[in-house]
């Protein structure tokens, strides 16, 4: 333990769960860097957004403890895994946190219901420098081989460069060749939801989820989604604050008078 | 149906669920603006943030149609809730969407936790007006009546100025008299985790997510958190482009150059 900690502490998390191929192309990409601690859900979590548990206890074991390279299960949603990493399980505060690597593109609005990104954000909220990173390829059997070669220069220049506070990065990665990295904007679209909707055998209505992604602006060459559709890896400086500061002295004019 | 089709259609949701106190003051709140369709989760979806069900089926059901009062009930997420009744059950893209009142302060980064609020943005990312309400106290019996009375204030401003597309408000009550209104932007902050760590009678780990908000500048009048702590409702216009703009020339002077 004395030789590891002079070594970076590096999380890794995801929300596709610890059997994922994605996680271990990131652990791959990572791992020269510093003291490896996985720690990471049990199961598949997409869509988990900034989700926390609340109603249920967390359990989680570890299931691997080699030097350099530590692995705990965690039966909660990506952000649970990075608050017990923080709180109960890391011998210190991580000095980087990286998630994914998503098996789905993580691009434009994406972002907001990501479990990956998730992860990243909770992060980021902890002061903990942080990069989320997605391929744009749902396959289990997605192949990562470009991903870690042009996330671990991302990552290499987070670790020589840092961040500032209040900030993450959402990297996205094309499925094929890359080009180039590319520092964008979220791109404007929203995604256009069909649900398919069914009967049980008892009369009950359900639906499930189903639907695509529509980009508003498929021309905008500053965006994440034109990049990935272009063959480039997208870089996204993304923050946590979300108000819209430029709208602060308008909401001011409005009539908050109470007349009783 | 003739006569509603005139007024208003507004969307109302939650994440503490249909029984909750706090939505039945929201349904009070903006009753007499229009059309009220309520679809919201048949239970508690507290922290569920952005999150949406992909891998079971959503269930819904109608619990009440009256002349401008329908109330469906959803076994999904507050998100899911919103994409449905987008989707599925009302007659027409709602004009205005209001979730909440949650039982329980949203400001500062729980903006990003937060069910209410995932209900709200969801909103947003698809063109509607959106609002969502909270008051800080827990209570199941907490006190709406000024959170009423504060928040009509707030969603008739709303009714005649509308809101620019990707912005929504995050408004937020104190938990006794209100001495007024003020537009804020988001605390910086973070929640301290505690875990509670036990063991189950056969020597597995759970640990129970508890914690306190931590304000970062507690003395900063101009966010959400100090108005609440000091007697004010606040209102947080909050936006779904989560980019740090301010840094993209900054990041694009690292180096991505790969070297095969």
């Amino acid at each position: 333990m004395s030789e590891s900690k002079e070594k970076p502490i590096i999380l890794v998390t995801n929300d596709d769960g610890l059997n994922a191929k994605g996680i271990k192309a990131l652990v791959a990409m990572v791992k020269d860097f510093g003291d490896i601690y996985v720690v990471a859900p049990n199961r598949a979590n997409s869509g988990k957004s900034n989700s926390i548990t609340v109603e249920v206890p967390i359990r989680i074991k570890q299931v691997r403890d080699e030097e350099n390279l530590h692995i705990y299960s965690c039966k909660g949603t990506p952000v649970d895994c990075v608050k017990l990493a923080l709180n109960k399980i890391l011998p210190q505060k991580p000095d980087f946190l990286v998630s994914g690597i998503n098996h789905g593109a993580n691009t434009s609005i994406s972002v907001l219901y990501s479990g990956t990104m998730g992860a990243t954000i909770e992060g980021c909220i902890n002061g903990v420098p942080s990069i989320g990173f997605s391929l744009n390829a749902f396959a289990t059997d997605a192949d990562f081989t470009e991903s870690i070669k042009y996330g671990r220069k991302i990552f290499a220049n987070l670790v020589q460069n840092g961040l500032q506070a209040g900030i993450c990065l959402n990297v996205n990665f094309p499925n094929n060749e890359i080009k180039g990295i590319r520092v964008c904007r979220q791109a404007i679209g929203r995604w256009n939801e069909e649900f398919d909707h069914r009967q049980d055998p008892f009369g009950g209505d359900y639906y499930w989820l189903t639907g695509h992604f529509k980009n508003a602006e498929p021309n905008a060459e500053e965006t994440d989604e034109w990049a990935i559709q272009n063959g480039f890896a997208s870089v996204v400086p993304t923050q946590i604050d979300m108000t819209a500061h430029d709208l602060l002295e308008d909401l001011k004019k409005w009539d908050y008078e109470i007349k009783d």
